[in-house]
């Protein structure tokens, strides 16, 4: 899957070079199948992995020779523009954390996605780092989130919403609310809509979806879960009778063309946003047609500068944050009575 | 729709009579279309009701002569054994929360629902009534649940899954870990199965999903948004070319059982548990087949008694749950300091 997806992905972008991190026994035959890669692959031997099962702080600790490490290490001393690993999600996250730092002005890195809606796509995060988070963070998300946009789905000015729930009074957390009095202030690149609800985004009402890690995991899950059980329903449906199968058959370009269009292969990748250095996660499972999706979103984030447009973003907004910090010498206390408590 | 529904209920449920409250001038003329109803539906008329607008502290205030507020305080006053409205979700809570009062051991009523799955049918709450919630309330909203699936699933002892996110690391903030412990130590008519995450709401990993007022809503409306986005996904690959809608054509009963089984009319009703009487939201924009769901729900929680059976669980778990609160003294602080914090 990782040299498939390589040479599918030098393919698309003819000036990708690579470094291959991994057990050069085993990757040094596969190469020789892609005329693609001849010339442009680099294998750096390491017999060290980090398995699916390591903890995050194991990895950390004990994989400092794993393949995994050794690729964000390149990230990191600038030989590479990028990593993008299928590997454990945690080891992946703590490892970029550790070696690549988070940018100025972030305090905490974000998983970002993006996903197929009835407008498009939409980009959300945060899809699991994070599962508590207060309103800086999620501003500092929106502010990522809609750079991200703008890269990847070449919007000039992104529109951003902030997941709660439905009901008047209760209108979300203290975190939601106190985000969206300063998104609402804020002068950024991006339009700020409001609140958007779940069904918002399949609906693609906005752009960019902020939310906290726990919310976004579930959200995005649930869409996961929904989108099988509907696939499983039509099957039986299909196969009902005779005259179904039939129908089945002579729709069967359409069924592909449905399929086409929420293949996960094409949404995948799980951007690490907020440190300095572009980290990728692909989803497991994955062929060289999803590994090639996962490489071309850090190609796109490395030739777009996205960290240099998150740096300007963050300076731009420093200005109404640090004000927003003064103003807010009691939101302050509330944010830390919360550490505190937890 | 409600006094269609009720003459659908009275069908299914020969011994059923209804009080309706509203204006007796609109009520009386529908009554006369159904059959059904005659000589046992008392009208009780009254000019005011509780706007889709209105705030619920305001209908709390102002609403004390609405048709929603009489028909909770029917249930309050025995008169009725439950009340069913598709009126202002969040009046309709604050309402029944004032008039019938939190059972004892309850912390905070939640709402519930029921949802299709690949096995079937699984019971979540809440779907938004507390957007925050500690240990406690989650441990409540699982004996709850579990009461409720085993009245409406009809499951002597059904299974109980804590929504949670997938990282290893992260899993999970202190409300959701502390439940779990509990959870498993507890001696209760359930299966505690853990921990699940979204994609297990569809699948129908547990009979019971439980979790807080905002992931809860999040997970329900994205996976409304999620089918309707597949719907419409489908009805576009249909239309795609001519040999695609004559397979339409043909499949046409076949997606007529599909649309059956995820059709929301037969799910419909949020259940307001925890209070000492039964209250159910019908959602809006549902017609007579939906709005009979709804009071056919109310009916199976009087004639099994839920309320009883609650109130027996949580009697048993009590010894437990004491020890678990003297256990937690540092736990307390906890919860303490976030309330403060808030």
């Amino acid at each position: 899957m990782v040299v498939g997806g390589a040479a599918l992905a030098r393919e698309r972008h003819p000036n990708l070079r690579f470094l291959l991190f991994g057990d050069e026994a085993k990757i040094t035959p596969l190469l020789s199948r892609h005329r693609a890669l001849r010339g442009v692959v680099e294998v750096r031997h390491t017999d060290q992995k980090v398995e699916a099962s390591d903890r995050p702080s194991q990895a950390l600790r004990q994989g400092r020779q794993s393949s995994m490490r050794l690729a964000i290490n390149a990230v990191a001393d600038g030989e590479a523009g990028g990593v993008v690993s299928a590997g454990n999600t945690g080891a992946l996250m703590a490892m970029s954390k550790f070696a690549l730092k988070s940018m100025k002005g972030i305090d905490r890195p974000a998983i970002c996605g993006f996903l197929p809606t009835l407008r498009g796509e939409s980009v959300m995060l945060d899809l699991g780092a994070n599962v508590e988070c207060d309103q800086d963070n999620l501003v500092q998300f929106a502010i990522m989130g809609a750079a991200f946009a703008r890269t990847i789905l070449g919007l000039p000015r992104p529109t951003v919403g902030l997941l709660n729930v439905g009901e008047e009074e209760l209108k979300g957390n203290e975190a939601v609310k106190g985000a969206a009095a300063i998104l609402n202030e804020a002068d950024l690149p991006l339009r700020f809509m409001g609140f958007v609800e779940g069904d918002d985004i399949a609906k693609g009402s906005t752009d960019v979806v902020v939310t906290d890690g726990f919310s976004g995991n579930v959200a995005l899950k649930t869409m996961e879960g929904t989108a099988k059980l509907f696939s499983q329903f039509l099957r039986t449906a299909f196969g009902q009778s005779a005259l179904s199968k039939l129908g089945y058959m002579l729709a069967k370009p359409a069924m592909a063309a449905l399929r086409e269009r929420i293949d996960p292969r094409h949404h995948n990748g799980g951007v690490f946003l907020g440190l300095n250095g572009i980290s990728v996660k692909s989803h497991g499972g994955m062929d060289d047609v999803g590994f090639a999706t996962a490489i071309g979103l850090a190609v796109d984030m490395v030739a777009d500068d996205l960290i240099g447009r998150i740096t300007t973003d963050m300076e731009k907004f420093s200005h109404h944050y640090d004000e927003q910090a003064e103003h807010d010498d009691a939101g302050d206390d509330e944010t830390r009575g919360r550490a505190v408590a937890r």
